[in-house]
């Protein structure tokens, strides 16, 4: 597990309940590894257990690994991908990250490569516990252009689903993970340039203007790229104004935080997919733009 | 004079130098007007005099006047005039406020309209004093639908010169107001959204992409309109990156400062405009759709 943030804490604390395997996990965090090697990695919140992971604070200590799964920020992809190579150079890796674009970074040091999209939620609370906000369904397939190979894939899925998350393996996996992304890139940088939450972002007639190009946008590059969508993104945005209206995306936290945001990923991944099959993302360009200026401007940007 | 900020101030001083003029000027400042009264108007900066200038805070105190310039911030056009419409109800009224659709306001409440252009720059440095810091000329002419008579805006036009502001009286106003409107508002809500400032925003790869984009948009809607205007915004956009680079325009100013800002007569005024003329301005709506979620994220917004 590279990265031992709130997902990639859930995830590893899940998997270790699969028997028979061994769970390490990588993550620059001191004291939230030293908690873990310790007294293990406390599950809180919809479930309540202690898992045993081996928990290292620098990859060249990992193992030579069966399976690997990258957990960081968008952001940290390749560092933390490069740094671990001498422990994936026989595994299939799987990506749980947000966005698109992460697996061609992963596919640039690894072999074999897998997609995968989660919309698990939860939150490191204190060095060594996790607690776990909401479940959901995780999706991973191949990725197209250097895939794992299918028993990878299908034993991943098998060991998460005996850990106790709910994962499918699917031939293509492009349709899940499109269907967050496009969601979450006509949504979250609206919330990060205006301080708005998802709801108010969804209800504003004039914002609503922008989700919907967004989502429009993102809509025709995905009927070129041939990428099937799972559900309906208009459906997602009535959802977050019903169940999420208060929600504050992760790209408004990080702006708040004045950390790097995932822009990259979002927004940018769809405007690099749209370069890809002639598509023009305007609205797109637009967000990549306008988030990168913003973090620019802060001290250090 | 209605509103007697630094450009109010700027222009209340000046025209009382011209022989034979009376002015008064209203604002709701009650320290700035009580000092005009005691010790007169005090210009510093690029010039240097103090200048005699009726100062009141309440409309209902202004006498009949033969002209009326409007120099409230956009957001209070209306209920500046409305409270002078006693005093100005034979005038020519003109606007030197920023942006487009101020006269449209003006001239619900006063029969003969001015549309008005300046480029002078200062600031209130103290209760009584105005720093005057940038020359530059103006333009006055007809506002279309109900137009002040030629007669009174040469008038005007006399006045401001005798007191040494340089003012040209047009024709058509729209090019020279177009001219700034559009340089305006193909920087001012990037930098605004970033907190970058015009020199980063015109120069940044991604963010001037957005300022062409919507400098095209204008453009689009000034041809349907047939407005001509008096110099290329590209040019403009050359000359702050050498002139005015680490310039922060006013709606930054506003912003940090969490004040509402103009957006409502720079691009929503395009935006307007384009409506009126069937000219789809998507990257205009979409800078008012997020400043205006932006102020509207504001305590009390």
């Amino acid at each position: 597990m590279l990265g031992c943030g709130a997902i990639g804490s859930l995830y590893a604390a899940h998997l270790s309940r699969a028997p028979g395997i061994e769970v390490w996990a990588v993550d620059p965090w001191p004291e939230h590894m030293a908690a873990i090697r310790e007294s293990g990695l406390r599950v809180t919140g919809l479930a309540d257990f202690v898992a045993p992971v081996h928990a290292i604070t620098d990859a060249a200590d990992l193992p030579l690994c069966d399976l690997g799964i990258v957990a960081t920020k968008a952001l940290h992809t390749a560092a933390a991908v490069a740094a671990a190579v001498h422990s994936l150079k026989d595994a299939g890796v799987v990506s749980v990250q947000n966005g698109v674009g992460n697996e061609e970074i992963i596919a640039e040091h690894v072999p074999r490569v897998m997609r995968g999209t989660i919309v698990t939620a939860g939150a490191v609370t204190a060095p060594g516990v996790v607690r776990y906000d909401a479940p959901g369904d995780s999706w991973i397939g191949p990725f197209e252009p250097s895939p794992a190979r299918p028993d990878e894939i299908e034993l991943l899925a098998d060991l998460l689903n005996q850990g106790g998350l709910t994962t499918h393996a699917v031939a293509d996996a492009r349709g899940p993970q499109w269907t967050k992304v496009v969601f979450n890139a006509a949504t979250s940088p609206l919330s990060a340039l205006t301080g708005l939450t998802v709801g108010q972002v969804c209800t504003d007639p004039g914002l609503r203007t922008e989700v919907d190009r967004l989502i429009d946008e993102a809509l025709t590059v995905c009927a070129t790229a041939g990428i099937t969508l799972t559900r309906d993104p208009r459906a997602s945005v009535e959802e977050a104004i019903r169940e999420a209206y208060a929600h504050k995306p992760s790209m408004l936290q990080d702006v708040l935080a004045r950390r790097a945001t995932e822009i990259g990923v979002l927004n940018g991944g769809i405007a690099a997919e749209g370069r890809r099959t002639g598509v023009a993302t305007p609205a797109h360009d637009a967000m990549v733009a306008l988030v990168n200026g913003l973090e620019r401007s802060w001290p250090g940007g």
